[in-house]
């Protein structure tokens, strides 16, 4: 095998690029400038040498603890719980939390033989002892693991002087009711809130 | 800015791929073993080093002259002119064609200010003085480019002893007259090939 069929079958490893995509961007970088190659090789190593779990809250950082964990102004009563590190970038980019984050770094899913203990939930029982904390925020997916697995967070903290809550779930801002789901409406017409009272 | 937006950077860089695909690339090579982004690392740099155009007939390859010009058992008669090296693995792909090759790295595009000298075009000609060559065929894109660079090689070649010839145009096998553009149908009408005389 030579070294471009090689690098053909490496990309078409990555998520969401099949073999002709994979073929595309090879000749592309064939093509290209080979500092691109170079740079992107470059930058393949140095993020893994580099970018890793904050001891705190499992979000990836470079330093230790995260920029999150590090602002002194950000409100220490309050935690979010998320499946992955790319849902703190997701909710940061909202600029509407000011809060701290916990990475689970995965949901409790049967099928797959995850269970809390694969999670990084001692971690959060650890946090949980501190009596700043007030709120804790279910921020996992709104499906069968991601609701299983907030249930049981909020079984966990059952009497402990913790609030759980869990995000809102309805239409999409700028959706259609005519392309949402029945379960999309029917949570949102549930959800429903006052305009005039 | 920090090592992982700078990957995502480099990735969104690539053709086909966003800034949301990229981040989940990013964060997929992240949560992987670390050998996926290392073994990608090192196929980006390998590629790079080692493939290189064919001196013959532009290809790309790991060898000169390339596996395809090397292969003794090819017809030498013909050369079938492609714009890019991966014209070459289609063709090849459908193991129908026996010939050489010839990529044209490019396309005449006066829009682009790319003219035949910006091409392989010298060496295609320099190709065509060996008398074992007796047909050329044109196997540029559909295109008004791909069109114009045929037509610029057919009268260049015009009174020679060379035969120029063109891929057939019409409908995909497999396709639906339907969905088929006006201008392909017109173009099947017109080569229409006879099943009883």
């Amino acid at each position: 095998m030579n070294a471009l069929e090689e690098l053909i079958g490496h990309l078409s490893r990555l998520p969401g690029i099949g073999r002709k995509s994979a073929t595309r961007i090879a000749y592309y970088l064939l093509r290209s400038d080979s500092s691109l190659s170079a740079n992107l090789s470059q930058s393949l190593l140095r993020t893994r040498e580099r970018i890793h779990p904050c001891p705190n809250c499992g979000n990836y950082t470079e330093i230790d603890p995260c920029s999150v964990c590090a602002d002194t102004t950000r409100d220490v009563s309050t935690i979010c719980v998320v499946e992955q590190p790319q849902d703190v970038a997701v909710l940061e980019a909202t600029r509407e939390y000011r809060g701290l984050y916990h990475v689970l770094m995965g949901v409790i899913s049967p099928i797959e033989g995850v269970g809390p203990k694969d999670l990084t939930v001692a971690r959060l029982v650890e946090r949980l002892r501190n009596p700043a904390v007030t709120e804790l925020i279910l921020a996992t997916n709104p499906t069968v693991e991601g609701d299983t697995t907030a249930l049981y967070l909020v079984k966990l903290f059952e009497g402990s002087h913790v609030k759980t809550s869990r995000l809102a779930l309805g239409l999409p801002v700028g959706g259609d009711l005519e392309y949402a789901d029945r379960l999309t409406i029917a949570r949102s017409l549930r959800g429903r809130t006052t305009l005039s009272s």
